[in-house]
């Protein structure tokens, strides 16, 4: 949508919202659609080609307004994320579906995912073991539990250990910052025969650092194979999946229990909205369900009725799948693989250019959309590069250390992006190296 | 705001995104100001008549978009923060203020606010154990440990006590619904007696089913002395505590820890903006601070620089203050006043037609916006009513359990509502009474 459409369809839905209120006493307070309303109404997948906002917005008052809030909210999020689970060819295991165990829910972050992975998790372990010895109690299983992830994970790994009361270690990443079977299997047989219960395996797909991805097939049969409740967390790298040259970085996926990422990332959906699938929802249920009278409804929990303050943290929640909607039809599939295209494609460019220029060097393969680059030097030259180039306002880099090395990092991220601005970018670079290197021979 | 000037205020707001957007390239990446620059800029509490939409607006240009995202988004939320503790007259230990050791902060839910503040309290039992006994493991401590509410709870706090992996004990409520001291005090004994370590108690002010207050006053001396972190959860009536004659309700906050509210419920404010303040920051950040280098920043946590992503679960987030800066300057603190007054007033209207209809009761004291009332007569007859009620699909009522008796709940919350709208309810809910006694005699 050009800037000129969205002046004009923004006001409409000024007057949309104006109108509505206006005329809400004509409304009825709650509605009269059956559980299940939804999905008829609505195609089975994305479509590949972009729809129009007139058709959109047609659906809306169409097809929204009569289910209200509830049920209209939970069954869009229901259906939206069968297609994008769809988009990224997920096993039909983590779709909803009419009767499906498994399905997906939009969370707030990442960060949320990834606990609520773990806490569902811990009370499945916790009951596991309780079963087979009644007599144990929940600390004493606790105190000996013990979850995994690479040394390159997201630091919110780490805190949904702290969070869940439960060990966590790390597992040394490979010479490509990948997590292997032979460095978790090693970890892992040391643990058991010190008498803990590994039982929860984080692995990331596009880490935050350099975007490596831990070998999901090395990893996943291990998980299986322990027990061990394997959450995938593919925050940023997770768009990328839509494309079939991708997505086989998703392959070893169906080994997983639940799956995670971040479309707010880079599918062109706002803040925020994480999305999570998990292959058998009773696991999740069973962590968090509680049911006072005041939350209590006439229908209970199945394929088709979900009921999603049992699937995360908070209670309350709001209307996100809506604004999925209206991306996936406004872009429509080819739409969206062209924006992921285009962002990996400047990457290359950059790292091309970052390749002719003998004073710097790549660090980590580029996959994606992120290129880990740094001057051939000390840390010291890095850090004092990195303190220029912020410093101009011009462009803005977040560094990582890779092993003992300061390395710099340049993200293609913004929806408008253009090969003028990279090498634009570049070129400002160059020259505060340049600015950089004479000063020091000064 | 009516309805034409929210018509001309949100085309214009359409625009000024439009024009951001096209004139985005001429913006720097990253903003010149330093950290505190914005609480001079902006007055020290909330005004008491309403600003004109023109002049937030100008603000909006003149004092956030020169700080762009950050430090704008984490500044204006401790200065708003601090507003509106001012506007509940909370004591100066939750401000943040230029150095204070305290300060709120914008959660998404009060059932994260009641988890985090259990998840500080847990970090800081298990921590002051351990330096007095160092061979104490964290699993041996959580096993021990006991959290308490009262049996009129919100259920989100026997969810985090499953969450955060500790026992939650609920305690008896007195006839009025709420928690005592003597009750609490004669199951903390029996606990301390079996060698339990209580540590955390959640008080609640307006409780869900009908609106009751746990005694602060009794239970918050009783936290202190035997060091159990005190939260209070006032997630509904928190709102009312802006008015000085339902400020009283709020005596005895000075003994809390940790103290939550919802805006999103009864401010005015949008969903979600749930409203938490902590006596001691570092206890929270205790519970969650980790530090990769990606995340690193050139300033420290401290009195004028705050970090919040160690104060919640998620990591990332939303510019949630804004709306609050609007409402508050849109409403000033006696539209946001008038506006708490309308609704208990309305309540009390709606409590004296009830109470002139012999067939009906009332079930618990009226205090702010919640009227429980039932038919006198069965469970069973009171379950139709509601039934009948809300098949009719002119009002929607949630009912509640009150000990034994199922009860009728007559929620007075929208934002246009007036007193025709209440006394049409009800009328309605006479005629259906009259209709279903009618029907039960044939």
């Amino acid at each position: 949508m050009n800037s000129g459409e969205f002046r004009r369809r923004g006001k409409e839905m000024v007057d949309y919202v104006a109108d509505y209120l206006e005329g809400i006493e004509g409304r009825q307070v709650y509605p009269d659609v059956e559980p299940g309303y939804l999905r008829p109404l609505i195609p089975a997948s994305a479509p590949e080609e972009p729809d129009t906002f007139e058709d959109i917005l047609n659906d809306v008052e169409k097809i929204i307004m009569p289910g209200a809030a509830s049920p209209a909210c939970t069954e869009l999020e229901t259906v939206m994320m069968d297609w994008l689970g769809k988009m990224l060819k997920l096993p039909d295991a983590f779709l909803a579906g009419q009767a499906g165990e498994g399905g997906g829910v939009i969370q707030g972050s990442a960060s949320e995912a990834t606990l609520v992975a773990l806490l569902a998790a811990r009370t499945k372990v916790v009951s596991r073991l309780q079963a087979a010895s009644p007599g144990l109690t929940q600390g004493a299983i606790m105190e000996k539990l013990v979850a995994y992830t690479s040394d390159q994970a997201h630091s919110s790994v780490e805190r949904a250990g702290l969070i869940g009361g439960v060990k966590l270690k790390t597992i040394p990443s490979d010479g490509k910052f990948a997590m292997r079977a032979s460095a978790l299997q090693e970890v892992l047989e040391r643990d058991k025969a010190e008498g803990l219960i590994p039982f929860f395996v984080v692995a990331t797909l596009g880490t935050t650092s350099c975007c490596s991805f831990d070998n999901l097939l090395e990893v996943g049969p291990i998980c299986n194979k322990e027990d061990m409740w394997l959450h995938i967390d593919a925050a940023y790298a997770g768009s990328s999946f839509i494309c079939p040259e991708f997505r086989h970085l998703l392959n070893g996926v169906e080994f997983a229990d639940s799956f995670n990422f971040n479309p707010h990332k880079w599918l062109l959906v706002n803040f925020d909205c994480s999305a999570m699938w998990v292959k058998k929802r009773a696991d999740l249920i069973g962590a968090f369900k509680l049911d006072p009278l005041y939350l209590k409804h006439n229908h209970q929990d199945s394929g088709l009725i979900t009921d999603y303050r049992h699937w995360q943290l908070p209670l309350g929640r709001r209307f996100r799948s809506l604004k999925m909607w209206f991306v996936f039809r406004m872009y429509g599939v080819r739409g969206l693989q062209a924006h992921i295209r285009k962002h990996v494609q400047l990457a290359h460019e950059f790292e091309s250019l970052v390749r002719q220029d003998p004073r710097f060097e790549i660090c980590a393969e580029v996959t994606l959309g992120l290129v880990c680059f740094r001057l051939k030097g000390s840390n010291k030259l890095n850090e004092d590069l990195l303190e220029r180039i912020n410093s101009a306002r011009k462009i803005h880099l977040v560094p990582c250390h890779l092993r003992d090395k300061f390395v710099l990092r340049f993200a293609i991220c913004s929806r408008s992006v253009e090969l003028a601005h990279v090498q634009r970018g570049w070129e400002h670079i160059r020259q505060l190296t340049t600015d950089l290197l004479r000063a020091e021979r000064d």
